[in-house]
């Protein structure tokens, strides 16, 4: 006979939740064990600088470390890896991402982090590259923000970076006088526009394509949007 | 200039809301890492069953695996460890936690758990294990879970035993007639309590310490009990 409902009923709070349980460790551990690199069994050579690491822990966060370690290759047989592709800061903060599955300082790098995340397909930590650099999408940056999520296919700052620009286009047809027309017409004429043009004419494309598509009702705002706000 | 904060006015919505950003994967992965056993560099031998594991997980995550691999033990030279105090479906669950920081099948086997738990010093999976036990607690149960919380220095699990008996013991003070005061009579007469007297007889000289000195008002409630009722 179980009266654990009755003590519960008299002393008005559970057993149960007075019970205090210690929070989960497991990112904070394995953080631990990336910094003191105890029981390492392969080595990294980034710009210069050495790495220790364990196969394991990133065989079994990377495919494609796990495809790198799984099979024959010259980086499997002698434990060592060069990599000349990433800056050895960006290598640490992904390793980092790898470990615990935080990424602490990923605002200050966040364009080099996506193409270290896509180079070793790290979903997540893609994605969470994404969303910092779609929150500091500029007239002046927008070009290169585009250009950079093509690379990589970062689909969803791809899909951001032409609604920005095509955001404040449809600004523009509000009224001509106000600010924001200047903006639309301000990204047309970034160096870093311009330079798309020839590099990357079919960003140009892909950008116009989504305007065109767009609804663009009486001021210039899609029908989409107006409901939601 | 950055006119991200004109377009979450507009769209009614913030940019780096839209973002799909995928669900922290740290744990499926290293679970799936024990599952897999790729890259393991240990073996046990639990009960006649063969495990295979990765030193460095095991200790980043327990403080008795680390001191076992890391010094020149008989265990870190042949990197294999015999264990024949814990049950196979024990080791495999303490193995999951150790992993992942969860334990399903963990209401199953806690009193067996909380004892490895305990040995391998696995703070949280052993409050875990000791949150499952004081749900359970019954008449029958409770000299068995507190000699259980006294072997394993489960102090949580130990009070909540104790304060059990002891409300129990209060509400039988309430209406002689009662359910109440045959179960407080009962815990007494069970076999368990019986041969707690002979085999720790100091644990009876506990829960009569903490029964001496809680308070008990007209109805045998303590005060803050009934306070927070």
């Amino acid at each position: 006979v179980s009266v654990v409902q009755d003590s519960v009923n008299i002393s008005g709070q559970s057993n149960t939740n007075t019970l205090k349980v210690p929070e989960c460790r497991l990112a904070e551990d394995l953080g631990n064990l990336w910094e003191t690199t105890r029981f390492t069994d392969c080595s990294f050579c980034v710009g210069g600088q050495e790495f220790k690491a364990h196969k394991s822990v990133l065989a079994a966060r990377s495919p494609v470390f796990n495809a790198m370690f799984e099979h024959e290759m010259e980086e499997s047989k002698r434990n060592r890896v060069e990599i000349n592709d990433v800056d050895p800061e960006v290598f640490k903060e992904m390793m980092r991402f790898i470990y615990t599955g935080k990424a602490p300082n990923l605002e200050k790098m966040a364009d080099n982090l996506l193409a270290a995340a896509d180079k070793y397909a790290l979903e997540r930590l893609k994605v969470m590259c994404e969303e910092a650099l779609c929150s500091n999408l500029s007239v002046e940056n927008v070009a290169d923000i585009l250009i950079l999520a093509d690379l990589h296919s970062a689909e969803q700052l791809k899909a951001q970076a032409i609604d920005f620009i095509n955001v404040l286009r449809q600004l523009g047809c509000k009224d001509g006088k106000n600010w924001n027309s200047n903006q639309a017409t301000d990204i047309m004429e970034t160096a870093g526009w311009k330079s798309m043009i020839h590099s990357h004419p079919h960003l140009v494309a892909e950008a116009f394509r989504a305007l065109a598509s767009a609804q663009c009702p009486q001021f210039g705002i899609p029908r989409k949007r107006l409901k939601q706000s």
